[in-house]
């Protein structure tokens, strides 16, 4: 396809005139198609009814330490599924808290109780005069959102091929003792789907902060959430920060979420034994133990780590299709027209696609207007400002085939729009 | 039974030395039981297993208005579930929210955030000097503990036959503007098994607080938790409030911890429409939505408020003779030695003993040393401080029948001790 870009603006306009009455026409369907977040579908959710079915007799609500799940405690969470979670989270099962249905819960939590207690008796941060995150950009839009709950000033680093700017990460933690956090995705990163390289891992693990309380805040949530045959692989981060004597340095996120129920699933944190005991010390007053039940649960149907492996295949069956038909239309609808980028992920939930600069939120407008939501341009960066305005994040898991393929289409026709509107105000 | 107090000093002694080599006899049978918890039994716990059994396929996973309960969404929790669980609190569905397995968790999270953002727009509670919660003792030791966490200053209020002091409330919550909130217990009380008289409840809708940021904190955990065939009554405060022009001023909270499973239920929150507005405001930073599949499970077994009704007569089935065991092992042991008073609850989880002034640690040490554990004493006051160490909660529900007597028995056994000691010393 020709490049947008040199085309004389006369044939430039001619174009865009026939995209808008071919934007009419789309918009005269009336669709209702929603891409704006990372939901599985429900032939997704179907590969797990198995969970809901694992406990039914007194006998089957017991643990394996015989604790019975119906009743209170096990504040951590019962052994089975600490084990089980730790192989999936490459940690030792007495480096793991298992907690509700939801691991934003317990990032939320763990800011919460940073807020008004500290870190491992670090000054409460409420009380210092202002704390900042690092945020590497584009990034998942709920961790931006804690930030600006808690009046975090966010400072946005580059994200690249391999992971964050470490050049950036490097200086900023070790000169500004302000800086508390870094937001990490590092396996098949929300929006980008990359995996942070193995250089970039070793890179976080031997960071030397300015702040004792600094910690990575590494949410793994697509670990195990391949879509191919020759995964990714991601550098263990705990064992990495342990060999250079930082090994109080990072809480490691995860969750079940999209690998058995995004509302009824089990989440985990894993971090270094000072860090998950003075944890616990603090849960002790929020709760007298998460549901124990619904682990119990987990493990019956999972079984180990191999039983995880197994089932996500099946859930990469299911998506496959669904980012390849995105990707070919991409490139069929806007191969050649220099109008935008995107990436073509092994794993997660999401394609990041950028259009010119300043024709994001254009796009995403005109999406909206013809039936298609779209996660809104900007909610990738801090604030929701995306300084060039051009990053897009695709969803592309929820919608059945035939709808996606509509809404991305949709989406091609709306960037050449912005595309096109743009080049001719140039 | 005779009068300690009115023994001879010589025939005190006696006594106590045959008092102690009954309790060398008993603490060598090496016993190991434990009332130190409101836990149900085992028994209670069968009474739910359907809840376990109510979802298992894909159609079945849809709440009434289609929300598929798998999936993320719903932060307030599902319609039918609002439905059921307003009527239990006698509340508005639009004035409820469904939480996670813990209603701990969700009163945690309400102080938690009044530390960061305060309540409706009220400053943060953490750059104020100073904050107090008033608290009715004995109470719940779980509450106490919030307050000690987050460093809230606790004011202790005394517990009357009726509910707490409220003279006392009313002068306080009116002249100090530190003064946030006031922890109630107001149905068949932790500790007292007592309700809340209707003049009480009148009295706290009408309260003039002088912070606008103050909320009674109404801990309805034993709503329809009856022991008897005549139900105590408690008026709805809720309404109370809006009568008396406060309808903000309330923060109620309920679970079915007791009625279907400790660990695995349903918890629940309710408050005027402003109260929730900004609270979900608030939460939808920290979670997507709670386990919607739970909710669902219980909506399903239980049906209505009158299946919740049914369902607690077998509890109370159950309960009743533990509670008899207890009352009748006090009154033939200790009736007329003039050494302890308690209470005969016509609901909730336990009895309220006190021992005579200065005996209740004592007492408590010698359980322990003989293998039954007690919740500590002192723990039902602010700062685990019982001023006159009187105070020991009686938890009669977990150990089946037969452990229930042996424990009580060792209990009466070293109260007589624990009282003799006492006497011989004055």
């Amino acid at each position: 396809m020709q490049s947008y870009d040199s085309m004389p603006k006369m044939e430039l306009a001619v174009l865009l005139s026939g995209l808008q009455r071919e934007y009419d026409a789309v918009s005269a369907k009336g669709l209702k198609l929603n891409m704006a977040r990372g939901k599985p579908g429900a032939d997704q959710l179907d590969l797990s009814l198995e969970v809901l079915d694992c406990i039914n007799s007194s006998e089957s609500c017991k643990a394996m330490d015989g604790t019975d799940c119906r009743n209170y405690g096990l504040l951590d969470g019962i052994p089975e599924a600490k084990k089980l979670f730790a192989d999936m989270l490459e940690v030792d099962p007495s480096e793991i808290i298992i907690g509700g249905n939801s691991s934003l819960n317990m990032m939320y939590d763990t800011v919460a109780r940073a807020m008004t207690h500290g870190i491992m008796g670090s000054a409460p941060w409420c009380r210092l005069g202002n704390v900042k995150f690092l945020c590497p950009s584009p990034g998942y839009d709920r961790h931006f959102a804690i930030c600006e709950h808690f009046g975090i000033e966010m400072v946005a680093v580059e994200m690249r091929a391999d992971g964050p700017d470490m050049d950036a990460v490097e200086r900023l933690v070790a000169s500004d003792a302000s800086i508390k956090g870094i937001w990490c995705v590092p396996k098949y990163s929300n929006p980008q789907g990359i995996t942070y390289s193995d250089a970039v891992v070793r890179r976080f693990a031997s960071l030397r902060p300015a702040a004792h309380d600094f910690r990575i805040y590494w949410d793994n949530a697509y670990c195990v959430h391949h879509l191919t045959d020759t995964p990714d692989h991601l550098v263990n981060i705990l064992g990495c920060c342990r060999d250079c004597g930082n090994e109080d340095m990072v809480f490691i996120y995860g969750s079940t979420s999209k690998i058995s129920f995004p509302g009824s699933g089990v989440s985990m944190m894993a971090a270094s034994k000072a860090n998950l005991d003075s944890i616990l010390g603090q849960l002790a007053f929020q709760s007298i133990g998460p549901d124990k039940l619904n682990q119990l649960r987990h493990v019956r149907f999972f079984k180990d780590l191999a039983g995880i492996e197994a089932h996500m295949k099946k859930h990469a069956d299911i998506l496959r299709p669904k980012f390849e038909t995105v990707l070919s239309c991409l490139e069929r609808d806007l191969g050649g027209t220099g109008l935008a980028a995107w990436n073509s992920p092994k794993g997660g939930y999401f394609i990041s696609f950028d259009t010119l600069p300043g024709c994001a939120k254009r796009t995403v407008e005109l999406c909206k207007k013809a039936g298609v939501a779209i996660t809104p341009a900007g909610a990738t960066y801090p604030y929701g400002h995306d300084p060039l305005d051009r990053n897009i994040r695709i969803a592309p898991t929820f919608p059945p085939l035939g709808e996606l393929r509509q809404a991305i289409e949709l989406l091609c026709l709306c960037v050449k729009i912005a595309g096109a509107e743009k080049l001719l105000k140039q």
